[in-house]
């Protein structure tokens, strides 16, 4: 991540605004706010504005005229059951925005989350920066054999060599064409003064989906944790991930009571059908247990003894 | 409106409580965080927690690093353009919470905006307050005979004073069979030492739709924006119009900017069909315009007349 | 539940319209299409409208030029493989309307799912029908003294008549008092010929909360199914439950592998935290587990405990 | 547009299945129901299914119990009265669903309308088909000089041919190089039988941006129009407004009364600030006007005297 020095005097500029406030605050976040946080190659996170924190939830849930809480145990235990229980309201209480710079297919995953608020650098209005995300060499992954839409072993040595030299070529080069066409580099400069240059809506096209955007990402605190339940989820894509993960830091930040029952809750937490829980009865019994008459399939049996520990029960 | 001292003790509390932040303030607004501004005979609106000012639009549709603005006045120009020109998404990156008192029959019409966040009072769990709304005697007025969904004139003497009485005596008179029901009165003293109560999720049944309940809401400020262009209007009913009108208050002290905006392309402005479009043209032109040649009915030109001061056009 | 004959025969003309058309149908739902399903002493639901069918979930997984679909069986098995991983737009495919007659404070509840479409009968416009809610005598519970959000007992003999008369000569009395002040019954005859009403939009609210009113609601497959897994729940309020327990009745004859995987993976599965996940495994190993140890809270313990069947390990 | 054969069967296999309902239908829309309708070079829009049509919206207006009509003329008196209060829940009543094909650049403008639900074809989990935008020479435009967000004169002879050239040409090596990646083409042939493949989830970041991609989109009448409103308007890209204008084609077959009021009210009508009243009335009077002492901007000024056709006031 690299940031001009007009970028960097600006964050600081913000950094160094003091104002004083009625609201209640995160002090915690207050010392990370604005922060340009590394993600990946050239993507970062910051924190650019929150509202409310842990006790924003408990005041709404019992709505209340005043700060509602008296001691933080008693908060803590109540964001705990309104978590267990999935009570969802009063942690739509909280709001935060993150200025969020990324890879253009991860945007496309990330937009299917719709209960955001979004506004995008706009590539119909300006030009994109020169910046695509190469992977590192150890999450260059093959596709997985078993899983469709996953990755399987790193790729090694030479091959690996040549897939990072094609996607490095290939976004450099639709990248100069980008600016052929626009007849404008990234940094303003006219390359023919001559000549008109191509709309920016259409010379867009021409860019690779490795390309970074930015945007303003703004969401509740409900639809965050339904983001981040999915997207640090060892199942999501290692590059949405990475952000995931860095997000939920922030979150531990700004309402840590909420983030520890999320984290035993959601995240550490698990599943169960009605009957893998006759499977996990008998299991408990000490009955004998098998594939074939638990009315799971193979892949549901393997997905439940993995939940569980239970290594030696896998098929 | 009336509150308890420990009420009003909590408010005091909140107002006095001053941190120091990062984020970006709205000061006028700052003034009247928590106070809760009287509406109806019992109602109230509290503004208790916001995120973002003007300043946040005008950074959010740049997707700037820092603060977004040089000088007010392009900031205010842009946010005219974004108004003028139906821009959404930097408006929803703005976010206000209210707290709000007010009759169910109310929080009925109200709770129709479906993007916004709710935590209401429940009465599956507590005893509501022993408040009805009872309307003020100009306020009450005859069913209109030209628009089945309005008011017409005022209720006079004998028939306004016995509106007035059947409704306060059906109010009082369920609440103290609601008390009864639940074998409690609303200050938590039991009635009948002897007896169980009704559960609370049932009694609830036999309050009238004036009783008041109160939510939390939030909402961002586009939405917020909606919500006021339709319930500030002249068709709103009166009660709700009278919450509409003093949240365009708030508005005014969050985010002066907008506000004018608002004020000027929404709230005074106007829509114009297709077909009002080429009577306005004939008319500007100085030709002979009638009702029959114009595709419209009687009752749009009749609205295309009013919203253009043309009293001597109605029919 | 009584209709008017003339409602009857609406009902009738519409259930014998038979039009070809090339969509894709579900035949058992064709079956009481229109059908009114009485719920309650008044209420109703009736299915009015809907789009697709199982057939329609797995051709959006699959982005498919035609039906999307070879054999039942892999059908199912993707449609189980969606819900178990919580995939949640191609549920989002099918959608379903519904006509309901429900009590003012069930619909109170009902509207706060968001994610829906709804238009109700407007007391604005129109007086309301002169039917009341009035619970079974088995359904009149006392408060519970464990849940402040539950029933406990049924109230007994002498109460329970005293109880159910209440609500009767209140929503009765009330009810006039409401032709009263709008000077006009139910049925249009007016009261007094000399005199004029109160605006309807006024009357209202001497209305008690147990009065019926109507709204068509059209959601997607995905938001009903969050919609009847909160309101079928044994936690849910027994007056709303009946209402979800007939809707799904009406998901089985709609989508029946998508309602057997519903039922299997969230009606009758459970959830699990990490510190409960834990416990799980110490008893499946034969270990000693006791609540202290644990990290969880008595009540959760016990929630965990009944969600397993292990009654001997309640505390 | 070019269906393989096997996808051409497909979409005559839905057209010829014809099933028996009680549901009202769109006799229009049923005529092409499912057909590809080509869309650029390589795009297309079908309509897979829908629900209600023009009865539903007053059925649903009414909450009737019948099919909500009498005559044609009265419902289309209703609509028409919708319409212009900006009356919304009733055109919600409706759904739509589309199979599109389209440009990835598009499909980033498309999802910014978050009211809809949509299934995406993964690349994730499969090959994009070997498809690029490439647009016709005569819609090579230049960059706008006056406004940034547009498109400025054609781009001429040699320039264009460049441009196009140079489209073409990185479209494919980027594709050829994705392939070689991923080890496998298109058609499913692998290239190196002793390599693997990179995956899926990793390689389609090389596919430039206006690689083709599909999918299912889902959404209701209403939110169907505010989409239409922005998209089928001359600010919008070239390019999505072909996409918008083939569904206005399809919104006038399926809801023709609804289509005609919304052509009248909104994308023929316009809209006047509180300020350009002012200004109309003056007009209308035969008074002075002038953009000093209107208020107005010069460029609001302009958009006003556009709208209503007074060449001669622009400045």
């Amino acid at each position: 991540m690299k940031l001009t020095k007009e970028q960097e005097q600006e964050i600081k500029d913000q950094q160094n605004q003091e104002t004083s406030t009625k609201r209640v605050a995160a002090p915690e976040l207050e010392k990370i706010l604005y922060e340009a946080i590394p993600i990946l190659d050239h993507g970062f996170i910051r924190v650019v504005d929150y509202m409310g924190n842990d006790t924003s939830i408990v005041q709404a849930a019992r709505v209340s005229y005043g700060k509602g809480t008296k001691k933080v145990s008693t908060d803590s235990g109540l964001i705990k059951y309104l978590m267990r229980h999935w009570h969802s309201t009063p942690f739509e209480m909280c709001e935060i925005k993150y200025h969020v710079k990324l890879p253009i297919f991860i945007a496309r995953q990330w937009i299917r989350h719709r209960t955001a608020n979004v506004n995008e650098y706009s590539a119909r209005y300006s030009i994109l920066d020169k910046e695509f995300y190469l992977p590192n060499i150890e999450n260059l992954a093959a596709q997985s054999q078993s899983n469709r839409q996953g990755r399987g072993d790193t790729l090694q040595g030479e091959q690996a060599q040549k897939v990072l030299s094609l996607l490095k070529k290939d976004a450099e080069q639709t990248y100069d064409n980008y600016e052929m066409m626009l007849n404008e580099r990234y940094d303003g400069s006219v390359i023919n003064e001559n000549a008109v240059g191509l709309a920016r809506e259409l010379a867009r096209m021409n860019l690779t989906l490795n390309t970074y955007t930015q945007w303003y990402w703004k969401t509740d605190l409900l639809n965050l944790m339904n983001f981040l339940r999915l997207r640090a989820d060892h199942h999501a894509q290692y590059e949405i991930r990475t952000y995931a993960e860095a997000m939920l830091n922030t979150l531990k930040k700004w309402v840590p009571i909420t983030y520890e029952a999320f984290m035993d809750y959601r995240v550490g937490g698990t599943e169960v059908s009605a009957k893998g829980k006759i499977i996990l009865q008998k299991l408990i019994k000490g009955e004998e247990v098998n594939v074939d008459q638990s009315g799971l399939s193979k892949r549901e049996w393997n997905e439940l003894m993995i939940a569980f520990g239970l290594k030696d029960k896998l098929i």
